[in-house]
């Protein structure tokens, strides 16, 4: 296979893919944004986040930066500003404020250094825990425990799930498919010898 | 937090979730089936898929048919069999195929031991790689290499993407909210100083 036939192939494989920026600091203050498809939930007690990134690409500075500050944001991407989250993907220099060069404003929180999206509805911050390195393709495995999250309250039902179809988050397929999505419905907990019932019919 | 609510609210955080079944076999011939958040790609070449798993729960069988066994299918779940794909969840025996119990029907291929979901159009059979222990929350990230796919070749596009929308592949928020998916669009290969295009309008 052509390497780009290759790639839109591979990557159409697993399914949706999760639409989130990562915000990040240097030391010297500068900011950095840069979408990513692989946020993947790692477990809720301790709260854990993982993303995998490969250092060689654009995304050595995100990379950069979370190691010389342990600290980072993850931003849920909405179809509000998908274009503008796809476009911080473009190789700008480490200098170079993604935020400004793609006119998504920054926000700041008290006690959290790296930088939020203020167009995101959810959105947390997050410490790095673990670098993993993935030896077989020299990727890594970045894991991180959620320290603070800040949602929109409207959207959290009485049963902590978050409605983020309501947020229109969006998801990804291949490298460059963005959908928004249409729930059908919600599942109550799967018991043998027992049909699963519709939980919640948001929708 | 109560710790359901906890569980709810934090698998909300990472966005939409792959909706995947993944199918192995034990040395004896049961076959097993399991539903699955977390299938995640992680390259194109060598063709890699990670998902975590956690050891102590459900998918323990899963667990041991793969390392005992080195091979297991992955099977993109859609809407015309998605209450099915999460009844697998259930916790069934070992000697108990949850193919029998949720009526999906087994698919084998010649030199692939472990069984596809016939329903599936599109689905793979991976090799595994490695496994890697997440010591901070003791879950496994397994990571196996892609060696076979099975696709409806109608939603191949020129470029090597698959329409997976087309198939009705669904996504999952929460624990156990399922989502069909409305494409947008598709965006060009973000480049410094120039707006992204359409790259195609599929939907």
């Amino acid at each position: 296979m052509e390497v780009r036939y290759r790639a839109n192939f591979i990557n159409s494989l697993s399914g949706f893919k999760s639409a989130n920026l990562i915000g990040t600091q240097d030391s010297l203050g500068n900011c950095n944004l840069a979408i990513f498809s692989s946020v993947v939930h790692l477990g809720a007690s301790p709260a854990l986040v993982g993303f995998v990134m490969r250092p060689d690409n654009g995304s050595r500075h995100t990379l950069n930066n979370i190691t010389e500050t342990k600290c980072y944001t993850i931003n849920q991407v909405s179809a509000g500003f998908f274009k503008q989250a796809h476009q911080t993907s473009a190789r700008y220099l480490q200098q170079e404020s993604e935020f400004e060069k793609t006119y998504l404003e920054t926000q700041f929180m008290d006690g959290i250094a790296p930088p939020f999206v203020r167009a995101s509805r959810l959105k947390y911050a997050v410490t790095l825990k673990e670098v993993i390195p993935i030896k077989l393709n020299s990727t890594l495995f970045i894991i991180g425990e959620i320290t603070d999250v800040i949602s929109d309250n409207t959207v959290i039902k009485s049963d902590g799930y978050i409605d983020i179809e309501a947020l229109n988050t969006v998801n990804i397929s291949g490298l460059d498919s963005y959908h928004t999505s249409k729930r059908i419905l919600r599942l109550s907990h799967a018991k043998p010898e027992t049909e699963p019932k519709t939980l919640f019919n948001l929708g």
